[in-house]
């Protein structure tokens, strides 16, 4: 089935997305349907931040489901809010779509947006719907709260603090170069058949993105305050490199603590890839990075999924990764620019 | 001259466009620079509203400077908060450019935006940059603030009450008019001269949009609180009908009263277009259109720079135009609605 955009139009479609959204947050105060929402902060500090994602650069909708680009398009939003150690609360999403999608494609954009939206509590509160020339382009914009001692910003790492880093790294990364393979196959361009066995947690990390909430709440159980954080979207050099800036520090990152999951490694050897390469570089994990006052190691070393990658150090150490046979290179941020990567005009 | 924005990357760009950002508001308590920006509301309600805007549909720069894009596009933001009842304090700004521009090209549209932000004391505290395959996409996010009580939504105009509205109407859709015809010419379609002169005010109105904060602050002064209001951008009878649909309301509103411009008047009949039409269809006003109580009619009369220009019905009288010869047409919303126009993909 398939129902023009055209024949809804704007306010029709917006009808049709939203009618049956109900507010789950009491910070919700008055959600779509006005010129702005309407949300209630009282002793609270707000978070705010915003993603714009571009067709050809940021997705492809070749090998992402609409539904997946959706889930994944509000959990970027809330990791950068749990980066912050706030809760996520409400979301506006602006679409611009062109001709080629229906009513029905958008829907199961929403579907996922939803779900995501759902499972992490936040209310759609409102947004802007649009047409464009080429393709599709989603802005979605995240407010969050936090007690105001609460927040964790990038900069306030100290020389000998702990670096800890949730979950694992570089399978995300693998799960785009697997999709990106199943592409060129599709197109004649490779004859090997796409075989997905053995590789679902790759495809999942790609498309299927979990923001830690519960990395969040555990760290609050178990009274452990970061002294900085960041999410992992670019890569955990990049990342390292932006709480060192930020916190006029060093650091030391061991090769060997670097958490890699068993798909991951087998995946990187099938390619021919270099595997903490992909790891340090690779992004899109949605991990978090943070790091810890060197007391709370017992309390940090005893959480499930979190693990020591290195500490802190004087600024004029700079930062460098520690390979496996002692050897030290200096971090580069190598991860994903799509400002430099472009091609096509 | 002419930077590359490859030269500078995605986070060189950020610098340089928010380098020299001064906080102006108690509110922004922490900006550009972490997973998300930080904002303290301790008494007041957060209202938000986001906007997306793409090239080709949105705006053509063909005739639109950059520096006249970036102020336009926030204006438009603060239209919204205005439309609440509100104060506009921060925005979170996102880009996606193709390869067609350069570092310069995107100071010249921060400029424009700075300026707006400047005159309407707002600050930038965040967003994201990054490319795009083709033309330029600008995601605005706005933040603003109101005491609860001070809010005005769309819905609550009621039987009786007085319909205003700020300024002049559908001299910002002849101005577009008049940048078309000069961009048939220039491109040979067309044989007249482009001849501005008698016309500044029509050009600046589309291309320099002013959000009526000053309304604002005289409606508060007069102690007149709105029942409902909304800022013009689709067009005036597009903006009614969105108050009589939520407020469950009829209204009627007189050809007669409505406000024009006399160089939106001359040009109407150059172009041969109905000028009733170009006002109540036209859009890109960025005026206020609100609803009072009867017993306000002696101070809102005395304020300068609204019109009355009707008045609110019960529901079953639909929603009409009365001509200056006493016929009754059926309000329609023929505004501007890109998702039924897109022609191309």
């Amino acid at each position: 089935m398939r129902t023009e955009i055209a024949s809804l139009g704007e306010f029709g479609l917006i009808r049709r997305l939203t009618d049956d959204i109900h507010l789950q947050n009491p910070s919700s105060l008055y959600g779509v349907g006005d010129d702005a929402a309407v949300l209630s902060y009282p002793d609270h500090k707000v978070l705010i931040t915003t993603d714009l994602l571009m067709e050809g650069v940021h997705f492809d909708l070749m090998y992402v489901p609409l539904k997946h680009l959706g889930y994944k398009a509000a959990m970027v939003n809330f990791s950068d809010i749990y980066a912050m150690n706030g809760m996520p609360r409400q979301i506006a999403v602006s679409l611009a779509v062109s001709r080629r999608f229906s009513v029905e494609d958008i829907e199961a954009f929403y579907s996922g947006l939803r779900l995501a939206c759902e499972k992490h509590q936040v209310d759609i509160v409102g947004g802007d719907t649009t047409s464009s020339l080429t393709g599709f382009t989603i802005s979605i914009t995240c407010v969050g709260e936090a007690a105001e001692k609460q927040i964790v910003y990038r900069n306030g790492a100290r020389d000998t603090n702990l670096i800890c880093v949730s979950g694992d790294l570089g399978a995300a990364y693998m799960g785009l170069q697997l999709l990106e393979r199943e592409k060129a196959v599709f197109k004649g361009e490779e004859e090997a058949q796409p075989d997905f066995s053995g590789k679902e947690y790759l495809l999942e990390r790609q498309l299927k993105p979990e923001a830690r909430r519960d990395i969040i709440q555990r760290l609050a159980e178990a009274g452990i305050h970061p002294t900085s954080m960041i999410d992992i979207s670019d890569g955990l050099s990049s990342e390292l490199l932006h709480i060192c800036t930020q916190s006029h520090v060093g650091c030391r990152v061991y090769e060997e603590h670097i958490p890699i999951d068993y798909q991951t490694a087998v995946m990187a050897e099938e390619f021919n890839m270099n595997l903490t390469t992909c790891a340090m570089n690779g992004g899109e994990d949605y991990e978090l990075l943070f790091t810890v006052p060197i007391a709370d190691h017992e309390k940090v070393s005893q959480m499930e999924g979190i693990r020591l990658i290195g500490h802190i150090t004087q600024e004029q150490m700079g930062c460098a990764l520690i390979t496996r046979d002692g050897q030290e290179f200096t971090l580069k941020a190598q991860g994903w620019n799509p400002l430099q990567e472009q091609s096509v005009e």
